[in-house]
Formats: structure tokens, C-alpha cells, sequence
């Protein structure tokens, strides 16, 4: 493949993109690799096409080589499936919906299940006929509220799905390690650092999943990792519960009492009158841990009912947004507004507490908690007989010794506080470091939610029908290729590993003399003659600075130059991710080239 | 590449499907090729896909040959450009249209003139960028009123949609040319007939259009040809007017005369009554010929706006639906409702004349015919001083000797009458053959509409700004692979072409002995290792009869029979197109397959 500058369909920017926060973004697109067309919709450029290209190729030669069968489904699909599974409703304004001229429902899909469920159902009907594993690479649409990071998190997107099928949860087990074992495949060859992590299986349910994530501080995701091994994302982590004090002990602590605490809406402003005003019993200092925070937030149910929820939790901690997001799946979650608020005046700003909250509020009619006490949630810290300073539902008031399980109680237990660093690992194996990182894979040990609710049985060996178990396993394809780009690149442009680089040499013609020229289009038509796929800078009157700053834009893994030095009988082999540079006689580039390649691939 | 049917997710159907009523949409579902996802909407399962992937590779190479460098561009995409070129309302019901979670406007492209022409004002800025030709194979969408015949006529189909950008006319004509010759390649390749055919240029505008079109008896085009070489889609026949009469010819015609001529609402009853009651002057019969007939339509304009229309033709032809769709697009046609005719009382059904007609009739408010006369369109044919028998807008009545130009006029000319087998080509070429095709490649020579509406403009040699002048060219990938099918399968099946095969060579293993399956894997392996591509039937259990009509359902090329004969020395080979059967000894098999191969590839 012999590609020319000269014709190209390309042009670089100088400019950063105006929107683009991320390096990859910044650089996919100034090196003309993608364009955006719409907010998180981008457009393929013939360089960005061919990597794209190059990382489903790795892709599908894994899923090949585990047995999967790759198959396509249409984009646009009817409604009823989705209605099914609950799903339609489910991912509520993440999902694109549209009506065809006949008033019918149809969306675009995120993800296959249901499909994939009814194909099988379909066609096979046998314990025989499994396992069965199928796969397609295809554009999946989501309407993200935040689009953001060119593609890494897009609106229009390219997936690689795959779906299990087995006879029981031995059969689902060995199919999901089959998958997890191709995924470390996948990203080891496209050159991808990766962390695999427990994860919440949000939309999808099912027993068990994990995430694969592409450590990155610019990654969305945050997970932990103890030195005994444990890894998870911070959406998954569990915090253990303390033992709840034994009611004997509970007795003995002293009576709550409301405290003037003047001018106290925040932890801090409230530790320091604490202090000041009524020293701690143990004689130590208050902290924000000794405080329970009620924090207000709105969840809008898929159907767009609005609710109220307190979350009570150790004033020392915040609500991690992402954690609370994936606990009240598939809710969406809003700042409260000042309407949610005016129909609770028991809530005082900065000094709610349990008095008025949940079972300790005024009865509630459940199907419109506008009308009684707003819902209460605690933190699994707040165990029984633990005892908090905490708000008293009054202006400028705070309640001290408030015990838990004696003078509250709440509606149950959500765990969405922060996890910090150190926090202990939930299985004991010390404590947790915080990372951020991509997600570039999700499997799913799905069991049988879907083939439940579209009916997917086989015959067993005893001619009994029983219900399929599932997984599905996903890999966002062109996220990936920006990752892989977010990992190589540096202030200079793009880097690609010789496996997905757009070609493997960048044959640089620099100056204006003929005979340059000549040697390298010699050159390069020995380098496509040797199986080598070459971007060929033949532009004239482009100076070699321009041709120089455009390669490394550009990021294809190896440049030969040939400049100035030619008369003096040498060209010149660039590294792009070393910055090695090495000069050699022109007939012996080629050779040179090839090792080059043939040790970067290997 | 080796599959074994015993892992293969496919099942073959001995039933056809309820909703296909042409062979190849029957077989390829038989044949588990392709499944119904919703209407117009269809999965690929792994043959399907495979074949799918051949022939976008032979397009992708021959698009690649002449230079067209592939691109990717969304799916989902925003109104406003469409809005410029005005194709967001011109499209009417067959447009996708949906919103996002913020409530702005996307369509599902149907095709990508837009965004091409975007992206090139994006980059490009001088002449010296152009010539320039992009492509792209990619999923369209398209909501049909009527999808049918499988793949033919999808609402979700892929296409292989190219554009081409030059500076000038000339430019244009080359690359128009260029594409022209690569569509010749490709279905030359695929083993397609074709007819090149003048087309109408619908949605697209532009001054040149030309189909290719497949043969094909279940095709939805008609088109014609002459023995001196002309061809056209018959949307695209140019009717030509006869010369006018002369003034002075016209003054000496008697005068019109209103007649009696009791029930006859319909052109034989008419011609009949005339016949018997008012003998033709010149002494010979009346025929269908000599009357003007009046056909009252409704058209329905993009925006939803109803209006009536009457065509005045020749009694002997009928309106043709497709060219009358073609004329007045991009509204859509309707048969006239009873509302739309109570507001035109002057209407008298079967009796209908000019003198109510157009001009002829009470004035009109142009912006709502229904409150004036009707507009009054004339087949070519009815030139000046042509005399007719026709309604006289009252019931049991007619008109004799009636002059055009003369007694009545019309708003224009409209050409939408039947074409006929025998009729004379509008260039002289000789009389016209009918046939029917489906449309397999459409390509334009757009000009500058597109680039007009969105300012595609560089700067010439001189400096000055000037409109890029372009062309569009679609393949309909999928329903070229429905046509292959159609082409060469048989009342027992497919039949691919060795090119566009699934696999190569179907190795049946048929009876229980062992050495048959030993003797079959070991031939599947060889062929494989020869880089031939295999299915293997080793499914036991399974009857030779159910291999055999598996085998010649699902179309390889060849296939490779290990069964009883074996323990004579012998296995057969069968060809697919013709049925041929040779027996022969294994060892020579996979030589034999080789030289079967290469001559059909050849």
C-alpha cells in the first residue's frame, strides 16, 4: 500500500480544536484521523478509517479464534423486545427512539441482548446446539447527556458485542473466562495496559461482571486496587459495615440534647462550634466523623417521576456522584431544585435532620413521597448504637449524641459515600490505592434475566425444557483506538504501534531537488514491494519543517528521510516513539526498516 | 478458513418464509443467510455475512482502483444541513427523523451528498486539491412506504455511496466516466448483466443520470431499449411532440359539437357509442386514439399539502404510476379521495372535458386549487390543432372535433403516459423493447446544486472564488448480493459465484462409517491448506438426503462428496451452476478442486 501526501485526503491543523479537552481528542482530530459532524458524532477520515480497520481486524481474530461466529444486526430495531425486558423504559433519555411513517416504535440500539436472545430462540432448541457463542462489530447509538473526549465518549459509536449461550452456570462460567481470556489477548496485541475490575452490572443485571480498564488520568472511571489483589471499580466497591453496638451498650450512653449552634450550615463551621461550645466527653477534639450529614438529592425515574432522597453519612465523607449514579440505576439523579424543596419546609438548609426524616418523618404515602417524609437512606458506617451530632431541623440548631437505632432509624442502607485512598479493601487485603482509568471492555455473566423474559429454552438431555443462561461481553471499539492513542501520543502528535498505525513508514521527500524525490518514490516502491505500508510525503513546495511537524502529527511508527543528506550519500530512519534517529546509506534503508518492524511487531 | 456445520449457527428452513414472494429473498432466509429483524430491516448470520464481505470487497478494490479514497461518515446526522439543500422536507415520510434527549432534530441519512460536500469545503480550498473522489460502504436508511422482496428493497441497507469534486464540467465528465467504468468492473466481476440506462434524477437534481440496472423479470424499474442502442428507465422516456398544426389548417376544422352519448363513462363504451351513432369523417373506425381521456390524481407535496391534478392523454394509453411519481417529485401521488373531489363539483366522473379545465375553467387562486379550476396538465402528443372526442363535463356527454390550442389550452405539458412495446425512441433509433431490471447502481452528474446550497467553493488558477462542480455514485451493496442470488439460484437453492462465496468447496461426510468422516476431515484439511475455503458437513446423525439438500440449498460453488463410494476408491465432486457429478479417487481431489477453481474464477 503506497498512499501519496500529494493526494491524500488530509489536511493537519495547527489549532487545537476548540471543544477537544483530551490529547487524543485534540490529536485525532488535528491530524485529520476524525471529524466531529454532530456532539459526540464523528466522522472517519480515510487515515482514521484505516486504524479503525487494523483494531477490529485484532478484535475479530480473537473472537474467531474462541469459537465465536460473527454475525450483524440492523442499528434501528422495533420496539417490542425492548419492551420485554423492561429495557425500552429502562435507559430512559439514553436511548434514541424514533417512529417509522407508520406511527411504530423503533430505537437505535445500544446494545443486543434482546436480539441476540431472539435470534437463538429462533433457531435452536437443543442443550446439543450450545454453547454457543456469536459476536458482531457494529454501530451502537446512546444519547449521552455528556458526550465528551472525541471517542471516548460518543453518541454514535462502533461495539463489539458479544452474547453466550449455555446450558447451565458451569457452561456460562467456562464461556466467560473463554471471553475474559480473548480480552487480555485483544489488549495485550493492541499494546493496552489493562486492569480488570469488579463492576456493577447497571442495565445489564446479572450475577457477575467486570470491567477492563486502560489506567489513564483522564479516564472517567474510578477504581481501587489493594496490595492483597482486590480490584474493583469505585462504583462497586462494598463498604463493610461496622459490628452494630450491642444493645446493652446502647442503653448506657447518655440522652441526645439540641444544642444553639449559630451559624452552622457546613461541617466545618459546625465542628468548630462543637469545639468550641461543648467539649467532646473523651476530651479529645470533634471531627466532621462524628457528624451525620443528610445530603438532598432528586431521582428522576425513567419515566420522569421526580423523588426526594436524603442520604445520611459521615460529615467527613462526600457522596461520590458516579457511586450514587450506578446504586439508583436506572434513575437518573439531579441536584434537588428549589420546586422539589418547596414541598418539603421540613427540610432546613443545613440543619436537616433524622427527626423529620424517613420512619422518623411524618407518615408517608409511598406512592408520592412529596406527601409525607422524604425517603432515608444511611451509610453502612451509621450502624446501630453509633452516635452522631447531627441537625436538628431548625435553624441555627444541631442535636449531640443522637443515636442510631435508638432515636433513628431509616429506610435502609445505600452505599455511595466516597472511597478514599487507604480505605480498607472489603476482602481484607489492605488498603486501597484510587485510580482513573477507560473503560475499553465490560463482560457480563448475565444469567438468564433475558432469556427469561423472551423466553429462551432449550430441550436438555432429558427432553425438559429448561431456561438459557447468557453472557454478553462488550469492547468499544473506537474508544479503544482512542485510548490507544491517549497511551502513545506526546506533545507532538500521535504514536501508533506498528499493528494499528494507518501505514508502517513515513517516507519524507524534504528540499526541492529532483533527485530526492526521485530516491525516495525508489524507495518507497521498494518498501511496498517488501509488504510494507507506506505514507508517502511527496508534496512539493511544502517546506521539510512542515513535512517534519506533519509526520510527527501524523504518528506513523517509522519515517525515512530523505533530505539533504542524500548528497552525501545518506538518508535518514526515525523512531517516533524513542525520537531515535539514525543515518544510513539509501540501499541498505529497506533492510533496515524491515528488522525495525519485525522487532516492534514481535 | 474451515467451518464445520456441526458448530455452525445456522438451521435451514424446508418451509418458505410467509412474506417473501421472490426466489432469492426466499432462499437467502432458507438458506440462513439473512433473518427478519422488523420490515425492510434484516440480520446477517454468518454466511450472509460473509458473502456480504466479499462483495463489499470487490467494490472497495475498484472504488480503491480509481483512486476514491474511503471514508466513514455517521448514520445519525443533524437536520440543519438538509435543511440547506432543502432535502429535510423534500424527502417527505421516506426520511427517518428523531430528536435527541435536548430536543434537536437528527434524520438516519439516506444518502450523504450533504456531509460530503461539508467536509470538503472543511479542508479544501484550491483548485489544486481537486480532482478529488471520496467514498464510503455504509449503513443507509430510507423509510419505505412499501419495503419488499428482502434485501431489494430495504428500509436499513448498506450502500456503497461515492462523490466526486472538481473544478469544472470537464472535470466532472472525466470522473463521472471514471466511476462509470469502475461500476462496469465490479458487476462484471460479480458476475451481473447490467443495462446502463438514462435515469431521472429524483432527489439528487443535477444534468446527468444513468442506472445500471440487473436484468430481471421480479425487478421494480422498467426500462427500454431500441436496436440503435438507446435505453432509458421508462421514468426517463422523452415522449416526442408531433409538429403542431398549422394556423391556417386549424381555421378550416369544423367547429366542436356536444353530442349525446349515453353511458359512456369509460374510453370503449365512448369509442363504441361514437362508432355507431357519429361515423368517423374520414370513413374509417374511431379507436381509443382519437379521444383526449382526463385522469384526475392527487398530489400530496412533502409538507402534507393536497391538491388535484387532471392529465389530459390520448384514451388508447394509460398513465404509467412510476413516471407519473418521477414527474411530480418530490410530491407523492394519491388517487384522487371523495374530498378531494366534493370540492370540485364541476368534476363529472367518466364525462370529465377541458372546457372545466386549467384555463379553460373558473378562475384560479393559485395558492389553493381547490377554490378555482383544476390544473390541467396535456400528454405531449396533444399538440396544437389536434382535434379530439372527449368529456363535456356533464353525464351521458361528449364533445366531438375539439381543438387543442384552438378550443381549450392546458397549465403545460406533462409526460407520463404508458410506454409501449413497439413505440418509436425519442432518437430515432428504432421502435422500443420493454424490460424490467432492478437497479443495482445509480450514478449523477450532480453540478453544483449541493455545492450551491452549502457554499462548496476554492479558488481557481486566477484566485477567484469558484463553485466546486460535483457527482454522486451508489451501489446498493445489499441488494446487489440479493441480485447474485436471484441470478444464479434454481428452483433447489443458491448458486454463488465462485467470488462472492461464502466458501469454496462444501465437503459433505454422508453414512456412518468412520473412514468416511476420517477420509472427509482429512480432505477438508488438505483443501484448506491449499487456501481453499471449506464448509465441512460432519454432523452425524444427519441423512445424506438432508446433506444433499442443504448443500444445493446453501450454493457453494462445488461440492465434495465422501460417502458410500469410498469404500470403492471413489468420492464425487459436484458442481453447483450445472449439476455436473464426476467420480473420482480421493487422493485427486484436491487437485481437481484447484483446477475446478481456478477456471471459474478465471
Amino acid at each position: 500500500m503506497l498512499m501519496r501526501m500529494s493526494k491524500l485526503f488530509l489536511r493537519t491543523l495547527r489549532e487545537d480544536p476548540a471543544d477537544a479537552e483530551v490529547a487524543s481528542h485534540r490529536l485525532l482530530v488535528r491530524a485529520g484521523y476524525i471529524r466531529r459532524a454532530a456532539p459526540g458524532i464523528y466522522s472517519w477520515l480515510p487515515l482514521g478509517l484505516k486504524v479503525l480497520a487494523k483494531v477490529e481486524a485484532v478484535v475479530r481474530e480473537e473472537m474467531d479464534a474462541i469459537g465465536a461466529q460473527e454475525v450483524h444486526f440492523p442499528a434501528l430495531l422495533p420496539r417490542e423486545p425492548y419492551e420485554a425486558t423492561g429495557r425500552w423504559t429502562e435507559y430512559g433519555p439514553s436511548l434514541f427512539r424514533l417512529a417509522d411513517r407508520k406511527e411504530a416504535d423503533y430505537l437505535l440500539a445500544p446494545t443486543h441482548e434482546e436480539m441476540f436472545t431472539l435470534l437463538v430462540k429462533d433457531l435452536y432448541s437443543s442443550y446439543k446446539d450450545l454453547p454457543l457463542a456469536l459476536y458482531q462489530i457494529q454501530t451502537k447509538y446512546r444519547d449521552e447527556a455528556r458526550p465528551r473526549a472525541g471517542l471516548i465518549r460518543g453518541r454514535e459509536f462502533i461495539m463489539k458485542d458479544a452474547y453466550s449461550f449455555d446450558i447451565d452456570e458451569a457452561g456460562l462460567a467456562a464461556s466467560y473466562d473463554a471471553q475474559r481470556g480473548a480480552y487480555e489477548r485483544i489488549f495485550t496485541r493492541l499494546g493496552l495496559d489493562y486492569v480488570i475490575v469488579s463492576a456493577m452490572s447497571g442495565a445489564m443485571g446479572g450475577s457477575r461482571s467486570e470491567e477492563f480498564l486502560f489506567p489513564c488520568e483522564i479516564g472517567e472511571d474510578t477504581f481501587v486496587r489493594s496490595p492483597g489483589g482486590y480490584a474493583a471499580n469505585v462504583e462497586a466497591v462494598h463498604t463493610p459495615s461496622p459490628e452494630p453496638v450491642e444493645a446493652s451498650l446502647i442503653a448506657g450512653l447518655p440522652a441526645a440534647e439540641v444544642a444553639d449552634t449559630p451559624d452552622t450550615p457546613t461541617i466545618e463551621s459546625l465542628v468548630e462550634v462543637a469545639n468550641a461550645t461543648r467539649p467532646k466527653p473523651d476530651g479529645g477534639a470533634w471531627t466532621g466523623a462524628d457528624t451525620l450529614k443528610n445530603v438532598v438529592v432528586t431521582l428522576v425515574s425513567p419515566t420522569g417521576v421526580r423523588s426526594l432522597l436524603v442520604i445520611g453519612l459521615p460529615g467527613d465523607r462526600q457522596v461520590d456522584a458516579k457511586r450514587l449514579e450506578a446504586a439508583v440505576f436506572p434513575a437518573e439523579v439531579e441536584p434537588a431544585g428549589e420546586a422539589d424543596l418547596a414541598a418539603h419546609p421540613e427540610l432546613v438548609a443545613g440543619y436537616i435532620g433524622p427527626g423529620v426524616l424517613g420512619p422518623n418523618g411524618a407518615p408517608r404515602d409511598d406512592t408520592d413521597g412529596a406527601r409525607g417524609a422524604v425517603r432515608y437512606l444511611l451509610d453502612p458506617r451509621v450502624v446501630d448504637g453509633t452516635s452522631w451530632i447531627t441537625g436538628a431541623n431548625e435553624a441555627g440548631k444541631h442535636v449531640f449524641g443522637l443515636v442510631a437505632g435508638r432515636d433513628f432509624t431509616a429506610d435502609g442502607v445505600i452505599d455511595v459515600a466516597e472511597v478514599r485512598e487507604g480505605d480498607p479493601a472489603p476482602d481484607g487485603s489492605g488498603p486501597l490505592e484510587l485510580a482513573r482509568g477507560i473503560e475499553i471492555g465490560h463482560i457480563f455473566a448475565l444469567g438468564q434475566k433475558f432469556a427469561k423474559a423472551l423466553d429462551l429454552k432449550v430441550l436438555d438431555s432429558g427432553g425438559k425444557a429448561v431456561t438459557v443462561t447468557m453472557g454478553s461481553y462488550g469492547i468499544g471499539v473506537s474508544r479503544v483506538l482512542a485510548a490507544i492513542a491517549e497511551n502513545t501520543c506526546d506533545d507532538k502528535g500521535l504514536s501508533w504501534p506498528v499493528g494499528v498505525a494507518p501505514a508502517h513508514v513515513h517516507v519524507l521527500a524534504t528540499g526541492k531537488d529532483e533527485a530526492v524525490f526521485t530516491t525516495a518514490q525508489g524507495l518507497a516502491d521498494e518498501l511496498v514491494a517488501a509488504g510494507i505500508e507506506v505514507l508517502y510525503d511527496d508534496r512539493v513546495k511544502v517546506s521539510a519543517g512542515v513535512k517534519f511537524a506533519d509526520s510527527e502529527l501524523l504518528g506513523l511508527p517509522f519515517a525515512l528521510v530523505v533530505g539533504r543528506g542524500l548528497a552525501d550519500g545518506v538518508v535518514e530512519v526515525r523512531t517516533r516513539a524513542t525520537g531515535e534517529r539514525e543515518e544510513l546509506a539509501p540501499e541498505v534503508a529497506v533492510a533496515r526498516l524491515r528488522d525495525l518492524l519485525a522487532s516492534a511487531s514481535a
